[in-house]
């Protein structure tokens, strides 16, 4: 996986995901209404509108960036139809020849861990038959289960070419509570991200990182720096950009001097773009998808600067 | 929920909480081929299965335990047939007058938390329309991320008399990987027991007890007992006994003087009891419910034992 996301960053030139994390309130009333008139005010109705408004976006971007990272909150809580929404979202982006990162954050002991292993980057068997369930190309997991609560996607990176991002330091304010402490003379985040690091030994890629990355979020430059240093093989997922009010400048750090080695996120910033004032006034609720095209080209324009 | 929690504990006169976590190698063959006939050898057919199997072993243990706990791991990775077989297990088995934990340890930023939230233990607004979409009493969270990430969960507690039981000690043989490593003067669990602790003080019920439990795994006694010092509002929900290799006087650590203060998990030793050499020269595959009725009366007396 990671071997595939390095050259389409490259092929764009662009290290920007779009966070595919749809809210009833970014959706244009156009899209909402339709909704309505089929299925009522309901999870149905929340699930097609977000597919729709998913696929918009997705055909106005899909060129100009490497991957889409789906929130998977956003429509599990609508329950089925949601979870079928996230899916057929997923399917669209990949025929557009996106990379999908599922922001799933699972964290469980290991015989509970191959469930989540084989639903969403491998295999589920039923007797002799083998079904691709959610098929993300990678997800996100949380690490304060331990080894062997990861192992079991590990040997899926290696079976089926896919990757994990998993968190290090986290983008929220909170974040400092555990990720912070002290622990013989370094901090959690330092220590789990040497785990990441040596756990992503096993997994290596052909362009020098691991099919292991790291969640690391922008909103702390400074450890952002310090991390690159302990993690040289580990590719960097950083959340934070722009809504959560990091810069670009903030995210200097996170790069290898090649200018690779991270990938940031955007989400509501992209999505919701045409809501914005930089946006609003150039376009109609009915060019939503044509804000989050430009709002793409301007986070590019701004990375760049970096 | 809590105080519902302890009421029904009180009633069965027993801490024992059904793990619904199935798999495919634990349904009897019978309610497999059923399943394979109307659906062929598909997700849609272990959906059903698992439904079918979970219905059968509900409404034998029902009257004997307090709370059951299906693992969203195990339907998840089905897709959305998979979350409709857990949401139906969730419903029937509240008909049956239990309380149901949903184990499924998510961990997120507030925004994206508030999404689980509403759609797990809250209501899902559609415009002017509210839905319960999982409708668990409770659910288990991971604390990574810190505070933050809690709290949209505390005001569901309160407005809609729900639970959390958050990860402390987890039973996995690498838990102590991050979680006891030690930081001024304490391990990391005791540091995130403190902190479930302080937070639970937030919402406390009428019996002592805080709505936000923690997960204390059985399989490491000593860290049991410094827990239940050091946290004595909270609630443990105790996995690792039986399967994982804890035994009943593991557990003593965890309750309290007045025995309360912990339900423990046990999951393949009672759903698939049938299977084990203890019960399966006295009940046939097609038995394997009342197998598990015996499973849990034995676990009963288990751990009355100490």
């Amino acid at each position: 996986m990671i071997d595939r996301l390095i050259q389409k960053i490259e092929e764009t030139n662009n290290p920007t995901v779009v966070g595919l994390d749809p809210r009833l309130n970014f959706i244009p009333s156009f899209i909402k209404e339709r909704a309505y008139e089929m299925h009522g005010k309901t999870p149905e109705a929340c699930a097609q509108a977000f597919y729709e408004f998913n696929k918009a976006i997705i055909d106005e971007v899909y060129d100009l960036v490497p991957a889409v990272k789906p929130q998977v909150a956003m429509y599990e809580q609508y329950g089925p139809v949601g979870i079928k929404a996230y899916i057929d979202t997923i399917s669209y982006a990949k025929k557009k020849g996106l990379i999908i990162i599922g922001d799933i954050k699972r964290s469980d002991i290991a015989s509970t861990a191959e469930a989540y292993a084989d639903g969403h980057i491998g295999r589920v068997k039923v007797e002799d038959e083998e079904y691709e369930v959610y098929h993300e190309d990678s997800i996100t997991l949380n690490p304060y289960l331990g080894y062997d609560s990861i192992e079991p996607y590990m040997s899926h990176c290696k079976t089926y070419d896919k990757g994990l991002f998993v968190l290090v330091k986290t983008s929220n304010p909170n974040s400092g509570e555990i990720q912070d402490l002290e622990v013989e003379g370094e901090k959690i985040y330092e220590r789990v991200g040497r785990l990441v690091s040596k756990w992503g030994e096993e997994v290596m890629g052909k362009r020098g990182y691991s099919h292991i990355g790291a969640v690391v979020g922008a909103t702390y430059p400074e450890q952002g720096i310090r991390l690159r240093q302990l993690m040289p093989h580990t590719f960097f997922l950083v959340p934070g950009y722009g809504a959560q009010g990091a810069t670009a400048k903030d995210l200097r750090g996170c790069f290898d001097k090649n200018g690779l080695g991270a990938i940031v996120n955007s989400s509501r910033g992209i999505i919701a773009a045409y809501k914005l004032d930089k946006y609003k006034n150039k376009y109609s609720e009915k060019e939503f998808a044509k804000a989050s095209r430009e709002a793409v080209l301007d986070m590019k324009k701004d990375l760049q600067g970096v």
